[in-house]
């Protein structure tokens, strides 16, 4: 066995500090040797030192010219996400990049065609596939046990509006926020969308329309394997987030409701109180950043195709891309149309 | 206080068996006092007769010149129903119909004036409004309390396939089973549908596509309040009727899950086992039926509108026209090219 | 097969009318033929009249004396209830009889007796045996397939407190309340109590103490197949009628929770609230009610014995017994002290 | 702001481990700096190194002896804890023990005793009141907003039954496994028991009668403030660790069921299942151990009492004792007759 996985991590925000942590204290594989960012502070420095990070810098090719480097997660803004795979494959490190690799698709291609050719791995940040609940959904449908999947649904909503100053370059809520659902119904229904057909609406007054965006969607598809699916967005859902799937096949279903923060009822003459759903993303999906990041580690080791690959990192974006423009055109969209 | 209303029953068939039982033992504002059906034998004199109902025949003349008879259910099979509404209407019998009046639009429209003309109320046989779950969804959308609706979501799936006879001839899914959720949407969104894009496909192999029919659909819709709405069917669950609505809204959320069978859990070192929903609608929407009738007799003794009226005898027949025309063309398609 | 069985029922107050109810419209064969109630008025008469039964009187005779009459349900006051049964089989007729049979052991046995003697069945109201749920429980540790019970839990709490009126004479919780508990997990462990542990306490400062009777209780028992049991009581859940049985068994355990009204849920910012169980027994146990009724009138045209008999007359008074004694006497009470 | 906690482990078997793994990796105020083991061996010393921990050793006094040390947890041997206790008092160190202190009320008092005249902080490891769904049970109680508790229930059971070498030394059922119970029904009612009753029995045929020891067990418990309390426990569950806890109040009640491994539900036309619960204390109290060391911790830092402190090192033992004399002498026995 090989020893241990050393990582270099390019981007320490709030993104790039959760893997961080996670690789020093869950993953006991993987070594982290060198941080660079940017806006790099005394701040940053300080949370380095505290989990024993020795080499600091701005430069990320502080990290590419390490040798001692095997692997780098590219924890940056999205702009950066394709250079930095590229450069990183360049160096020879194996990459592990946060979603979306770029949202456009020769970008992303060029990334992918860096890697292939310098034989790293790549893999995508799409944590969910790591969640213990949708995953158990996947493995169900995937064990063949139900037979063929013929409805692919999965309902997502966010906790709360984030600022109009996010909504305004989020790149829309396809691109934003549906591009995790639609990596989702890929991998629950174990085959490729075809095409699309979205409904949008701006319903909560909070002023996406002044964006052309939207708070409220639904997006209808069709899949290679003859399937159809349909995801549900909110941008606010008020109680907390709210992500659901399910699986309807040729002889049963399965589904997944939501991890709630206690198991507890409280019954009184005036009414039965349950738990809320867990609040946002870091409390849903802690322990599956922890499994992401374990898993790439595994794909490292064993020489392995990691989970979530290069294929990953282009489909999603590319439905997103058809979603977008089924809504604007008010048609279904073929994925042929964007690929 | 008015007396009883004294009930015809046309067609005792399962429906008008079910009608004729609940208005006896459950309803006590109703007297079952005739029954016509084509098909009238020994049998169905039996039942009669151990209900305690004198009158039988095969013609429903015999109801419409009963000066006694207030009211008529009308259980016939669909073709029937116009004329039946009109020849009750034209005999000043109040109408409770089952659904559909009738597939071609100019058929109810005249069937629903006839009854404007001799002022009488017209009740159409959406039962899933008197069902106390979702009965619930609609109180509270209607309540204002969560704020206005945005997101509106029904799956409604069948237990298992009908004979293919049954597909044969039955409209196809969209009119023949969605027809119940495009109503559904509408009382829970409390609006009206102005665009549907459906999706649909024959998966189970059970031959649906010989009828260009289709076993698994899935229907977006956009509402005259802005909300968006999506259904979801199945011919066949294989585990029982499914049947959970749910609206998001402003400030959050209400849904419901399927009644079960029961609340036993059963936890082993294999398995946790929990009941199954209800098996079909006679189970599930048993108390409904009687709630509908009830209902149907307050409306005649306080002389006020049906819950389930006229425009709802119009709309989801429209709303399934318009589905059809969208799975045939691969394109939203608006109320308005229907109506 | 036998023609209906013709029934006559003592006692119309809320519990007989209910089973004449029930018998009338819901148990095709039962036919009821005379109601005899000392407290005859002509509302009586006109709920008599509603349902077509004609024969109304004060005087139990008038039924023994009707030789049409195969069956009586007793619903009378308590106190009367042995002699009736007495009284009922002497004139060859089937008793059911609503519990308990009597407080009193020797009275019982002597109504016992009589019915033996004529060779009439008798079936005793414990009705929770009826229920879907706790009939589930049953069926699954009979069944064997989660072999031999090691506990048997019963959670059982009234929605509110009863007038202190009707406390002052109702025998206290043991016999009052907790006497179906006892039935209940004679019935759901498959075996006799044999030993009782009671402890009682009076909280909600009702009142209670000045009849040294207790709004709370915890009882243990012993099994005579070794299995042990607790029941909890409380007069008042405030929330609904609160009854949850479970047995643990060697390989796994079975339990039910609560019918609720509805299976909504409604989640917003400020909580998530699910529906109150129903709110009481006579919402909770509507269709079992039915089921006894049915299954006394099977036991009757099959000539088969009652699922609850002779012996579950006896019994729960008995443990009521001991459990009182046990509460009193601050110690373990064996069922021998009693017996 | 005081630095770290500078903290020594003694003991670094199994939960020895769990703790030194929680303090290094999920508890930022804590330094791990010594550990010392009897049985310290090579593979000790790497998990040490590998954590970055550079003192190990065999004998304790390398940690009492340590200036630098602010803190102890014990976590040897069940007879040592007293003595290491009062070591490390003596020394002026803060301790953590796991429960119990000892079985025997004399060796606990000297131990707290040595704490109190240090004036060091003593917590004790029941570590069930961090847990996020019993906490949530007692801070609903502890809020008053149902009033007064009347009924506390503990539902306790572990997956599958020890070997029987270890049943042999456990010191019976109620001081190794309701002890648990036992601090929880206390921490839940807010209250001290006064007396218990408790039945038992061997049922699984596994061999426990042959050490007077049983694997099922009731114990019905009476409280200072007149609540009344009942433990069920039994040692094989087979589907899971079961920990339900509920308290039934003036105004209502609160209840809490098992985590499990996954919100999944899988229907066909043969079941309909769900997750089972997670399987032992482990993966149930993962995150109950993280808090349970903050919470330490920050009594150190803060000055404060800890949540489980010296009282509740002695009263679960004693309760035990009780319920182990109430269950050989068949009878209640009150807590002024152990204490």
């Amino acid at each position: 066995m090989m020893n241990k996985v050393k990582v270099g991590v390019l981007g320490a925000g709030r993104i790039g500090r959760l893997h961080i942590t996670n690789l020093v204290q869950s993953v006991p594989a993987a070594e982290v040797v060198a941080i660079a960012d940017p806006f790099l502070n005394e701040e940053t420095q300080a949370f380095a030192n505290n989990l024993g990070i020795a080499q600091c810098s701005k430069d990320p090719q502080d990290i590419f010219a390490n040798p001692d480097i095997d692997a780098v997660f590219v924890c940056t803004s999205t702009e950066a996400h394709a250079e930095m795979i590229q450069r990183a494959a360049e160096a020879g490190k194996h990459v592990f990049c946060e979603k979306p690799i770029h949202t456009d698709l020769e970008q992303i291609r060029k990334a992918i065609a860096a890697t292939e050719k310098a034989g790293v791995k790549l893999q995508v940040g799409f944590v969910r596939r790591f969640d213990h609940n949708h995953k158990k959904v996947h493995d169900v449908v995937a064990s063949g046990k139900l037979g063929r999947p013929h409805l692919v649904k999965v309902c997502s909503r966010d906790p709360e509006h984030q600022p109009m100053s996010y909504i305004a370059t989020s790149g829309g809520i396809f691109m934003d926020m549906t591009i995790h659902d639609f990596d989702m119904v890929r991998y629950l229904s174990g085959s490729e969308v075809t095409e699309v057909c979205a409904y949008g609406a701006a319903l909560s007054g909070e002023g996406y329309d002044q964006y052309n965006d939207v708070d409220t969607a639904i997006i209808m598809m069709k899949f290679e394997n003859g399937a159809l699916g349909v995801i549900d967005n909110s941008r606010a859902s008020h109680y907390g987030y709210d992500q659901r799937t399910e699986v309807h096949c040729d002889k049963g279903c399965v589904q997944v409701t939501n991890d709630l923060d206690d198991q507890a009822m409280i019954s009184t003459h005036e009414t039965v109180e349950i738990a809320k759903p867990t609040w946002f993303f870091l409390e849903r999906y802690n322990n599956a950043f922890i499994q992401e990041a374990k898993d790439f580690m595994d794909a490292i080791i064993n020489d392995t195709e990691p989970l979530v690959g290069a294929k990953d990192g282009v489909m999603p974006v590319a439905i997103a891309m058809a979603a977008a423009k089924s809504f604007q055109e008010g048609r279904p969209v073929k994925l042929s149309e964007i690929l």
